[in-house]
């Protein structure tokens, strides 16, 4: 029901812009009463701030599967995909209409809690990688952030264009050599990994 | 008087919105007469689209150094700079409401031809890079400008965290690797030159 409801919201905002969207547009979509969103979320924006909170990374442990790029390749299979034209639409009208919904404070925070979040985990992967000696003591994951994240962003949102998995593996490597990690072994760096399924 | 209309344009769209601003608003605030801002540039949606011409990368000839590290350096000084706090208030402020503006046609294709220009200028640095052999034949400059711009966004925009001189270095050194160019001679791809004193 969780997941329905979340994505009746996104359809909602896409549709209609924050203005004008409504709880009884989202439950009439989700097939839901409308009196039990207000009772869980209050409102729109906090059915907003929780569709937000699923589209970070997931809520349960970061990975640890003894490598620095699998674990990052884990945490990337939760992000929406965008490799056809239509994921491409999608990914951006819902990101200009959370940008817009974000005059409301309740968005607002839950946008900046999924920075966080990211960061959170990203920072614990790193933190193992270091003591693994993959990357060198002082990696920045904030730096590996902002190199994993705004390539998409720039590709995707900004200019309407799909992203693959040589994409993805591209900007990880570029990632990962700017943290000081070494090539992968074996070399097959640009090469996509059977894994990545959804970029 | 150019540059005055377009900064008065950015901060009545910043302070009021796209559906609230007027040519009237931006007039007052530049001093000058609506009639000549309705000749020039028809109305509102004609100011921003010019404002984002004026944002992207310089309207005059590629730069041409003879190294593909300082020819970007030279584009990226036309970049809005995002050091201080305030800079990074007023980025996401203009950032936001230019998503928000990109409901008018015209805006959108505006946006649309800023990318379109900025891949037009980073193709004929990588050319030159690739005749000169500091990138091999087949470099990508999409590839090149998504890494170069998107931590960008990913910093200022979506994190509200500024961006110094340093992480301008390792942007570009990460994405200068990615297509396969060599370490800087002299191996001092983190220390920042003289000349970028805009980020």
């Amino acid at each position: 029901v969780r997941a329905t409801v979340l994505e009746a919201t996104l359809d909602e905002l896409v549709e209609r812009g924050y203005g004008e969207m409504t709880v009884q547009g989202i439950a009439d979509r989700a097939g839901v009463n409308k009196t039990s969103l207000y009772r869980r979320w209050r409102g729109k924006g906090g059915l907003l701030a929780e569709a937000l909170r699923a589209m970070s990374m997931p809520a349960t442990e970061p990975p640890d599967t003894g490598s620095l790029r699998r674990d990052l390749l884990v945490l990337w299979q939760t992000a929406p995909r965008s490799r056809t034209p239509r994921d491409v639409t999608r990914a951006v009208a819902v990101s200009q209409a959370l940008a817009a919904a974000s005059v409301d404070p309740i968005v607002a925070e839950a946008h900046a809690l999924l920075w966080r979040r990211r960061l959170e985990l990203i920072s614990v992967v790193v933190d193992r990688a270091v003591q693994r000696g993959e990357v060198p003591a002082g990696a920045d994951p904030e730096l590996l952030m902002d190199l994993l994240f705004g390539p998409f962003h720039t590709r995707v949102i900004a200019r309407g264009r799909p992203a693959n998995v040589e994409f993805l593996i591209q900007v990880m490597e570029a990632a990962l050599h700017a943290i000081g990690a070494s090539p992968e072994p074996g070399g097959s760096a640009h090469r996509a990994p059977r894994r990545t399924r959804r970029t």
